[in-house]
Parts: C-alpha cells; sequence; structure tokens
C-alpha cells in the first residue's frame, strides 16, 4: 500500500518530534539536487536523482534557519490537504512569510531562492510531486481529442469544446479519464499550430488527443501526457520547431529537466517520439529558402545538445551536427509556405503513416 | 446594412483595378497608424485613432514594394475567407513569402517588419479585426461561469468544465451565447490566482464569470469581454498586482493599447472597473509587510501612467503618486497573508459588497 503525502508529511514530523525527545540533535536527510547527483540513466531513459545525501541539522548554524523553513512548509502543506485547497508556489510564500515574535528576523525573504528550493527539497524527501502537496506548478496548454474525463464532478468531453478546447489546469492528478478512444497522442510546441490543426479536425481524422503546450510544456501538461502513455499505452508524437529548443522542449517531455530530475519519475515519457521540425524535412520538403540564419545562441545551444547523454542517438547527433553545419533553423511554420492545411493534411500525416520519427 | 470583410476586400480590389484602368497611378489610403494620430477620446473614454491619412503609390519608388506587399496579404486573406481557414500572423507570413521571378527580390523578409505592419494597415484601412480576416492572434486565457455557448457546431457549458476551465480561443467572434446568468465578470491576472478562485467556486457563489488572462489579456479575451458587457451589460472587474504594470493591464482592457488604437472600438470596455490591488488595499488590509520595493523601472513607468490622458481621474493620480512617493508595489498573492481563502471570502467580496472600485 502507498503512503498518502499527507502520511509521509506526518512521518516526517514524528521523527523530529522522536529526535528531540531522544535529546539528539534533530535533522532531516535530503536528496541532493545539484549538477552532481543528476544522472541519465540509460536503462529507463529518465533523467534522475542519484544516492548522494545530504543532512540537515537544527543545531548547526548555517542549517537552523533552513531546518525551521522546512518544516513551516511542511506543516503549511499539511494545511494544504487537511482543507483541500490547492494553491501556487508564490501564495505559499506570503502565507509563510513573517517576522519571528521579538526579533527582526523573517521566516522567509525570497519565493526563489528560499521558499521555491525548500519546496523542491520535500519533493526529493517525501518522494511526492509538489502537485500531491497541493502546490500547482505553472498552468498553460490546451487540449481536444476523443476523450471523457471527470474532474471536480464534471464530466468533460474533450470532443464538444469548439474552437478553444479544454484548459489544461496545473494538476491533472485527480482526473478519471471514463473513455480513452484515441489512437495517439500528437503534442504541439506552438498555440497556433493547434488551433490551425484543431480547426481541421486533426484529431478526429487521425483520431488522436491533440495538446497545445504553448512553449515549453508546463507540469500539469507533462503529467497529463505521462497518465495517457502509461495507463492508456497511447503513442506520444511531439511537434516542434527545427531548433536546439524546440528539440529541448521535445527531450523535456521525454527524459526530464536537468533542474527537476527528480520528478523524472512522474513526469518523463520516455516512450514519446519527435515527428518533427528535423534538418532533414528542410531537404525532404524543400524548405531551405524558409529557414532562419542561426545565431551564435542557437549554435552554442546544439552543442551542448549535441553532448547530453539522450542526445546520444546517431540519429539525434545527425540532426544536431547538421544544424551546426548549415548554420540554419526552421519554424514548424514554415511549412505553411506549402499552404495553410499542408501541415495537417500532408505532412504529419506522412509522418505518422510512415513511422519517420526521431527517437 | 454592415459589409462583410471579403466584400471590403473585393472593394480594394476594384478600386485599384479601376485606377489601373483609368491610367492614374494606383494608391491606396490608409489611416496613420503612429503616435501622433493616436488620441485620447474623453467622450468615449477610449484611444483612437486621428484622421490624419496617407497615400500609397504603386508608381513611387518608395511605396512600389509596400504597394505590392499589401496586394498579395489583401489576396491571401481573401483566400482565408473562402476557404474558411483562420492562421496566424507567422502563417501568413510564411505564405505570402517567394522570390519574385527572373529575380533576387522576395515579397516578403521579415514578419515583424513587414506582414505584420501590412497586416495592421489592413485593419485600418477596411475597418476590420485581424480577426475578421481570419488573422488570429495570440492565444492564451481560460474562463468558467454560469453561460453556456455554442461554437463550430459544439455546446459547451462553461459550468461544467472542472478545474481547467474552457480555453479561450484567439477568435471569438462566431460563438453564440446560448446562456447568459452570470451578474458580473471577473477578470484575474494572474492563473494561479483563477486556479485558487476556481477551486473556491467563487464563480458560482457570487455568480460571475471568472476569466483568467495570464497577463496582459490577449485580443481573444479583450473581444470576449467587450462582448460579454456590450451584449448583455454585464459589470466587468479587473483584479491585478498593484504596480504599474498590472495598473497598465487593466487600462488596456478599458481603453485599448496606443499600438493597436485603431481596434479600441471593438476590444476596449471603457465600463470596466479595477476592483484591486490598490495602494489604499496595503494600508486598509495592513500589508505594508508584504510589499516589494519598487524598481527605477517601476517608478519610471508609474510616472509615465501619470501622464497619460486615461489616468487623469483624480482617484488614479493619488494611487500613482503613492506609489512614487512610497517606493513600493505589491501583489495580489500579498493577500494570501492573510488565509489561502482570504481573496475569495473577504477581500473580492468585501470590494464588491461596497463597490470599492476605481474607474
Amino acid at each position: 500500500m502507498k503512503k498518502k503525502p499527507i502520511e509521509k508529511l506526518e512521518e516526517l514530523g514524528f521523527r523530529v518530534l522522536e529526535q528531540i525527545e531522544k535529546k539528539t540533535n534533530p535533522f532531516l536527510e535530503i536528496p541532493i539536487r545539484s549538477f552532481s547527483n543528476i544522472i541519465y540513466d540509460e536503462k529507463t531513459k529518465k533523467l534522475i536523482l542519484g544516492e548522494k545525501t545530504s543532512k540537515r541539522y537544527f543545531l548547526n548554524i548555517a542549517h537552523a534557519k533552513k531546518f525551521m523553513q522546512t518544516l513551516i512548509i511542511a506543516s503549511k502543506c499539511k494545511e494544504l490537504l487537511e482543507e483541500n485547497i490547492h494553491t501556487s508556489l508564490r501564495d505559499m510564500f506570503y502565507a509563510v512569510k513573517r517576522t519571528l515574535p521579538n526579533s527582526n528576523e523573517n521566516t522567509f525573504d525570497d519565493q526563489h531562492k528560499e521558499s521555491d528550493p525548500i519546496i523542491e527539497d520535500l519533493e526529493v524527501m517525501l518522494d511526492v510531486l509538489r502537485e500531491e502537496l497541493h502546490l500547482n506548478a505553472d498552468i498553460r496548454g490546451r487540449v481536444v481529442g476523443n476523450v471523457t474525463i471527470e474532474d471536480s464532478g464534471d464530466i468533460i468531453h474533450w470532443d464538444k469544446l469548439g474552437s478553444g478546447g479544454w484548459a489544461i489546469p496545473s494538476n491533472v492528478e485527480d482526473i478519471k479519464f471514463k473513455r480513452v478512444e484515441a489512437d495517439f497522442c500528437l503534442v504541439v510546441e506552438k498555440n497556433a499550430a493547434w488551433e490551425r490543426l484543431n480547426e481541421d479536425k486533426f484529431w478526429k481524422k487521425h483520431n488522436c488527443i491533440l495538446i497545445g503546450a504553448q512553449g515549453q510544456a508546463a507540469r500539469g501538461i507533462r503529467r497529463l501526457i505521462k497518465r495517457l502513455n502509461t495507463e492508456f499505452n497511447l503513442p506520444v508524437y511531439v511537434f516542434s520547431d527545427c531548433d536546439a529548443y524546440g528539440w529541448y522542449i521535445y527531450s523535456v517531455i521525454k527524459a526530464g529537466s536537468m533542474n527537476l530530475a527528480h520528478t523524472s519519475e512522474k513526469l518523463a515519457t520516455p516512450d514519446a517520439k519527435f515527428i518533427g521540425l528535423t534538418m532533414s524535412d528542410i531537404t525532404t520538403y524543400d524548405l531551405k529558402k524558409y529557414t532562419i540564419k542561426a545565431t551564435q545562441q542557437d549554435i552554442k545551444r546544439a552543442t551542448e545538445l549535441l553532448n547530453y547523454k539522450w542526445f546520444q542517438h546517431p540519429l539525434w547527433q545527425r540532426e544536431l551536427k547538421l544544424m551546426i553545419s548549415k548554420g540554419y533553423k526552421a519554424e514548424l511554420e514554415a511549412l505553411t509556405s506549402k499552404g495553410f492545411r499542408f501541415v495537417s493534411e500532408n505532412y504529419l500525416p506522412e509522418k505518422i503513416s510512415k513511422k519517420d520519427f526521431l527517437p
């Protein structure tokens, strides 16, 4: 039986209490999240945390404040769970910021340097997603497809949402899938391309779930993709720009991200495949005239990707080297030079039928 | 009888044809969109364009390329309307970019410098929104409330969408409102605050339409607000951060924006009121400890607002001067220091019942 997040929080409190009663110096043991402990796991194809941990002591002048902050946040999370309230990282910062009595010392002075990292500490210590502690991340994304879900008591048909689609919430943990009749899941980096595909009813014609990510996929989107992939065995195809940033967006969906390596187990979808845009597409579809000169920054980023362990597949090495040697990139909209419906009627169907994906 | 956008495009073409047949130098007459022709209309409380126009001639070496570009885009828009396709500004750029036969001259080389401005020229020349030419703007925003709409053949109940809400499309021109039972419309700058309010079912308890803007309201959101306000007489309240940027977001919803003054007629909602956060709130709700030091940039922006004609109301002058003299600002999340449900259970209901709004 898997422990509930609230039980994990209570255990954390009891452990500290026990240490105090035993008159030992209370401490928390926290897996290290820095670069030195981030590993690309070749077996699962995910970025994960290694085994290194650090101890945070109460009776240590360098640790005491962080120790206090950790317990304050843990206690506030327990309150969120008990009252069944979800909130944001920013709200949490304001909820825990106060001046300690008879002092000029604040519990917290900065969200990004203090409360956010403590929340990530709790995630790794307790092996939970912050969403399970009712702390919502950024909200973005929209979805349509042959799916019916239940959420907060409402039955929502993703195939009856007109031109807008369902706005993906930051937290998809409690969504119940009542009917999933799609054959695959197509994730589109750009919302404008998503709208074009939705207008052409691409998801109906090709029986897929169409997700618009609006750039880097927010955690809610990544968790939704992961759930559709693991719970319903749906293949996942990602469609982004042909540049180092678009390709990295894909890799975050697939393998996880470096600064959130501890969440990969729940957010990464190693099954995901890349449908385009590729450097090879530029030749195949005669798009040279619609490419953009790569900036120094683009080349630098592509060179970094070239060295990442999760970009070592020969096909990706080839793409990255092509980009660096040719010195250009392309946006997915370049395909519109062939016609407004080219993406939905030619490019994507051809790629899918030929299984022309990058790993 | 109002002319349809496609008829306006055809007229434009026929006018040019006529000029050619008369062997005169073909020209287009275009209202000027630069700062010198932007007026704040005290009567309608909107930013609008003045009467100044310029002529763009075919037989003028400085105008010829732009003349050609205008006709290319106009013709492509006609194609969009005839085929009933909607697309983005970026897609339009790729659709019209090509090299002229037997030359090295491209029709377009840059979206932001060339095709986008031509599209704005067409908007003012034809008195249409780009959305009416089927060119979609940025997509953002989500909505819930006691409303049922029809969109693309689907019946969508905004009160049955769980934690996510309806994703607002870029184009809300063709949405049919089947049932609007709300008493007012609350626009929230930040999506995280929107999620919190949605979780508390604020819209159900206070019978309102709850719109999350995710920063500066996209055109689709502004048009939706405008339609709800004018077609259903719904009051509109805007809730943003207490800083010059949050207040400007409000003013764009209310009066329009300077770079899109020609769209104010269709996008601005002069009826809108500002519900918070204000500098006075910081005192009323004892939030001083949760303020943030204003940066030089913040003060500079507030000083600019102080001089804008649409911020001349004494109450706004007072707020702006307070911000500049005190040298701090606050985020709407500061209210969370009073409790996670303080905004939905205290702050907003109090403000609404006391009609404590800024104009």
